[in-house]
């Protein structure tokens, strides 16, 4: 597998040169976590120091709501934290972390999705989200949206508005978007599932 | 149990009343995740702005190791993945993701490591880490060192050499910075156990 089923979205706005030289290391792992599977590892996009310049960089240029149109990001558990309060502290905004279940000390709030076979919950903190507080949630994929839908629930069940939603990667064919009720939506770069 | 249990150490770098903004910020739990423990949460630190503003000040002027005596930052999953790439962004260093086992795909190098009950592992890529690089250990908090010591390993075992270990909370009483090697260390605040 290589690396030219990488479209270049809107990590186009750091230029050509830089949105390629991030794309390189990407790394597609064929058959993890199972067979059939293309894992997309961006973790060598964050080990090399000018990598993750121009991930944040793209972050940043690439909001899908004007940064005075929200007051805080929120992350999701793990991969959303390693750049949601990186993005939040350059912004001056603060961060809200959505946890997996029984990680956060009380009070909580929680809200369970569908995996492919079970479910799973996330939470937040009851008092992280402010009355009317505009939430822009971060994550590093979006596939079905399943994930990015449980989190946006939580925010407006703990009284928040989701602004938007900024991901890094966008897996294509799955309907994920569609899932997200219309709200601003951004991605660095898309690929198949 | 109020903040007076909470003794400011590297934290005074940023100047006595930053650092009581940031301590009054913190959230002390007790009995989460069970009887007997005082729980501290950080996250309302990360959720309001000036505190996020402030921790990654101090994380910065609290380096146990001048910046230019190591060329990567290692976070552990999940906490450590917080503040991790801030701190890396920010001095123009890579960072190297330590996560739970299972998560990364291959090629991987594990470690395990005692709990109260049985053992856990943590992984990194073979690849994330050059051979001799110089690496420091970023976690939120140190209670009896066991993860920071099996993050150390596991940094070694890849061909690195650790640099120092920088922590945002230290629990007194668990001797968790004597099984670190006598690695330069710092930690901003620090509270009994």
């Amino acid at each position: 597998m290589t690396q030219s089923d990488i479209t270049i979205d809107a990590l186009g706005k750091v230029g050509q040169e830089n949105a390629e030289y991030l794309v390189s290391l990407i790394r597609s792992v064929p058959g993890f976590p199972k067979e059939g599977i293309i894992f997309r590892d961006f973790m060598p996009v964050l080990a090399d120091p000018r990598g993750l310049k121009i991930l944040l960089q793209a972050l940043e240029e690439a909001l899908p709501v004007p940064a005075d149109e929200f007051d805080a990001i929120a992350g999701l558990e793990s991969r959303g934290f390693l750049f949601g309060p990186t993005l939040a502290s350059r912004l001056g905004k603060g961060f809200i972390a959505i946890r997996k279940a029984g990680k956060l000390p009380p009070e909580t709030i929680g809200e369970s999705y569908d995996l492919e076979y079970g479910t799973a919950s996330v939470e937040i903190e009851t008092e992280a989200v402010a009355h009317g507080e505009r939430v822009l949630i971060v994550d590093d994929l979006i596939a079905t949206g399943g994930t990015a839908k449980a989190g946006a629930d939580l925010i407006e069940k703990a009284g928040g508005k989701v602004a938007g939603f900024s991901f890094v990667m966008r897996l294509d064919g799955l309907d994920g978007i569609d899932k997200l009720g219309g709200a601003p939506t951004s991605s660095l770069v898309s690929m198949p599932a």
